[in-house]
């Protein structure tokens, strides 16, 4: 749920090929996941008006998300509840699609909630709660305002001064058994106990005052989270009302190198994060970004490039080029032969995440003179 | 450390013969488990004035008592903590023990802290915070104050308004492994998990913001806890410059017809508990409790009762009668054989008793009248 699923990958084993929320997991055939994990296909007609995550397919899976359809057509009460984990002042540049997506849910009528894990930093990370509230105060939160986090329409609270939590962390402990969760996670260590209880208390929150559907936007590496906090509401139901948190998971984007899944642990050259503030860094790690180029220029010129390989392209598509024509262009170009990867790289990737990261930059700093407007709730 | 041990015995492994601070550890051999648990004998004379249970050997063991010891003897700061768990409104009789020991320190200079186990009686025994802050206010204080916690020298905290534990817990949970974990409490259930590590916040948390060493008075049944907490302290020393925190054991008390400890799942005759209202149906309890009576009455005249087997000495011991001489001249008519058990009982341990629970009565009544005088701390 939290927006850094590389700040623990110590924590990884690296064998293991199940989704793994603290690790790397191999996550290629997604349709295969979206079977064997009991996921929705994920379907843009379901929400009126969906943003780019939903056309362009970032989306691809999510649960119960005919709930919070509903609740958008009915104009009910529903939430949206995403993390920030303030161990360091940089976020995935994958944060940016869970950002449209709060936006998206709070544009359709979402009470949002984000909640800073000041109490996950200092036990993991050693970072002080105070050090963590500085951090959210002063980069985080202004980095979502920036890429487009309505904080009019937002809910905040710092898990160190937010008891409730605990208190449903406590609650649902009682309703897992020791091999169901050693299932989900691999181990029982009381960290990870500590951790995955406060996450499902974080997660039905919202709801323990004020019944309603949820829905939880994230990487698809959180979906056991969900899957055990969607079986712990289901076990509280009687006794507490709860709904079944909803989910939309979207893709993970691979490491410019094509590796699979950019991460901290990417090579330097090959990651992307927020903020980026070395504009040229940029475009130089762009120029050397894996393409889909073939063998020779004339393949090229008569056979197109194989797109599905360029991570140009995927990061356009999932970040950079917001515009659908423009990108549609950029694609036609690429398949038709009309660029080279090097030509098409300085008209389309390089350009266009430069003036990503510009925009961010100059929005970062008009978002941190709304941190007036900042509500927190216990 | 919350002194209801026997509210938790479904969890208990009747098989298990470790100490099991959820179940019925068979404790028979008070030496042996201070030499296989690594304990420290108690000895009465390390405190200036020991009180009824140091001096009658009910306090049998302890952990670090020497820091204690010498906080007191130099004035400097220390603290005593207790827990209340209020999922009932009924205390062990044991819990007097407790609460005398609480009285001791207080006496000597420590900073009391009682905490309210609100959140872990809601999240095993479905009391809602509401009524568990209810019943720790009617009943489970005024009760400490009536058997003898001084009100003025202690802060009190809900668990449920408490972050700072919830804090310690998870910086905690990282310092103790799955099989530590389990080689200590049996399980890696979620729920253990949970209120374990609660429970070294809440003994840690009164060293968060001052350094200063702290005893627990507690059951032998919580030594694992304390044992896993110091470990926990040992290895956030250098972080966070915890003292390890100094325990003093009390002896179980065996139920009225002699079996082994008694707890809420003894028979109805065969326990007391706090309060009895019932002041007649005490003395029809103890005229049925084991004694160590011979098998004729000319054998008791002339050997005297085994007064190592009954249970209405032990009782009066531990906590009917308060003055040694009238305790002394009831051990020594019985091993003389001056009186045959039920004369014993009616001239000690049935008034003796009703005193108890009589002026138990009447403290809690003016005990009710002191709670304007509660602070609560966060």
């Amino acid at each position: 749920m939290k927006e850094e699923p590389n700040e623990s990958e110590n924590m990884a084993d690296e064998q293991n090929v199940t989704i793994d929320p603290w690790g790397k997991a191999l996550v290629e055939d997604y349709a295969r996941l979206i079977k064997e994990f009991g996921m929705q296909e994920f379907d843009p007609k379901m929400f009126p008006e969906p943003n780019l995550q939903m056309r362009r397919g970032i989306d691809f899976g999510g649960q119960d998300l005919e709930h919070i359809a509903r609740a958008i057509k009915e104009k009910r009460p529903f939430y949206c509840l995403s993390g920030i984990m303030p161990s360091s002042e940089k976020i995935h540049l994958g944060t940016e699609t869970v950002v449209q997506n709060i936006r998206y849910f709070q544009d359709h009528g979402a009470k949002t909630y984000i909640l800073i894990a000041d109490v996950e930093s200092q036990a993991t990370r050693g970072v002080s709660l105070e050090e963590g509230k500085r951090r959210a105060l002063e980069f985080h939160i202004p980095a979502y305002i920036a890429l487009g986090m309505d904080i009019e329409k937002t809910y905040f609270y710092l898990q160190s001064e937010n008891k409730t939590v605990s208190n449903i962390a406590a609650i649902a402990s009682q309703k897992i058994t020791e091999n169901e969760f050693r299932a989900i996670y691999g181990s029982v260590h009381p960290s990870k106990v500590m951790s995955a209880f406060t996450q499902m208390g974080d997660i039905l929150y919202p709801q323990y005052t004020e019944k309603m559907p949820g829905v939880i936007p994230v990487g698809i590496d959180q979906a056991p989270h969900i899957r055990m906090v969607r079986d712990v509401a289901r076990r509280l139901k009687a006794d507490y009302g709860f709904f079944l948190p909803s989910a939309i998971y979207g893709k993970y984007t691979n490491a410019l190198d094509g590796s699979f899944k950019m991460s901290k642990s990417s090579a330097e050259n090959a990651k992307l994060e927020i903020p980026e503030k070395d504009i040229d860094a940029i475009e130089k790690k762009i120029n050397k970004a894996l393409t889909g180029g073939r063998a020779t220029k004339e393949e090229q010129r008569a056979k197109g490039g194989e797109i599905e390989k360029c991570m140009a392209y995927e990061y356009c598509k999932n970040h950079f080029i917001k515009d659908d024509k423009v990108l549609k262009q950029m694609h036609d170009e690429c398949v038709g032969g009309k660029n080279l990867c090097g030509e098409c790289k300085a008209k389309y990737a390089i350009p266009y995440a430069k003036q990503f990261y510009e925009d961010f930059n100059a929005n970062f700093e008009k978002a941190k003179k709304q941190l007036g407007k900042i509500r927190f709730v216990q």
